[in-house]
């Protein structure tokens, strides 16, 4: 049996359409036969680095209004609830210390769903401690340890060298998803292309077992 | 028998995602049962009243580094040459105002995939009164006349009139789809989610026959 190739999902906590892709990545790629990485990193200085002081959704108002109906209709037709959170962008920042915690222990896609779920199905605030507290708490995990960690110097260096990474890979938005070989997919309409580009990548015969 | 729904295919020459959409959109139109009805505009003054002095893809270089490799995929996907144009984005504004001449007649849409085929998949001009000329006469069309016609004040005012129904109707990028109720589809991507959307209008027990 070959080696299962893997792809990188690279997610913001306030990006709708990464919420969207969140949802659904992991019957996506088990189905493909396709090892999920999850990666959390924050998109903010992406924008900063490219002149925008907020979300391209914010500064270009037409853009935004046609996301929150698009939005609508494709939480509709992936059978996912969604409620406009009654500020955009919300501050991920918290929640993605958090997420980098798990992806060892591999809590990361159970958290990371949780708290998309808050924020969209539930109009929850995602920068509220509290919320995170309740969501980890219910996923059995000790949510007062894994808050202090989060916000200890060390936790906070890496989600900074993961974002040193997000720059020199060239990700301007989010979700990004990207090949071993180092193809990048951007946006949840890119899931389907990304998974079949590590699929035919594993096909090949310099693949290495 | 019940009357088909129409969906409106808004459409810029310089745009890459437009091309796509221009070379597969009558077949699929044509699978759904869905009346096509294309719409030539200029992207320019909607970038402008955004404060962008030019295409998204030249003001957010990753972005536009991006596009280029995802048209490239994108494009062997759909099976469509496609060769990155000397400069981008392309003037558009002659071949829009030609384009609108052959809306009644109903030769617009092959003179729009010509253009399309000699701006991405022949690296020509399209700025160029020539390439237009050869264009025209090659779908048997009388080329010189066509074009005095596309540049008098009548229709210059056609395309600007255009382009107020653009900015009241909230467009922000290229391609664009409208079905009949006013739902907005922005991008390649959406093609489908549009065609889909007519086709379940038009079976609703209100629908107009």
């Amino acid at each position: 049996m070959i080696r299962q190739p893997n792809v990188e999902f690279w997610y913001e906590f306030a990006s709708t359409y990464s919420y969207l892709a969140a949802m659904r990545v992991e019957k996506a790629a088990a189905e493909a036969g396709v090892v999920l990485l999850w990666r959390p990193f924050l998109l903010g200085p992406v924008f900063k680095a490219q002149g925008l002081e907020t979300s391209p959704f914010a500064r270009y108002p037409a853009k935004g209004r046609y996301m929150w109906r698009d939005m609508e209709r494709e939480a509709a037709r992936l059978g996912l609830p969604f409620y406009r959170p009654k500020t955009f962008p919300q501050n991920g920042l918290t929640a993605a210390r958090v997420a980098l915690l798990g992806i060892e222990p591999g809590w990361t896609p159970a958290f990371t769903k949780a708290v998309y779920t808050a924020e969209f199905g539930e109009c929850r605030d995602i920068a509220d401690p509290a919320v995170l507290t309740d969501i980890l708490t219910a996923l059995g995990l000790a949510a007062e340890a894994i808050l202090a960690e989060a916000q200890t110097d060390a936790n906070k260096t890496r989600l900074r060298r993961m974002g040193d990474e997000v720059q020199s890979r060239g990700i301007f938005g989010a979700p990004t998803f990207f090949t071993e070989d180092g193809e990048m997919f951007w946006g949840n309409d890119r899931l389907e292309q990304a998974l079949d580009w590590a699929v035919a990548q594993a096909r090949r015969s310099d693949w290495p077992v």
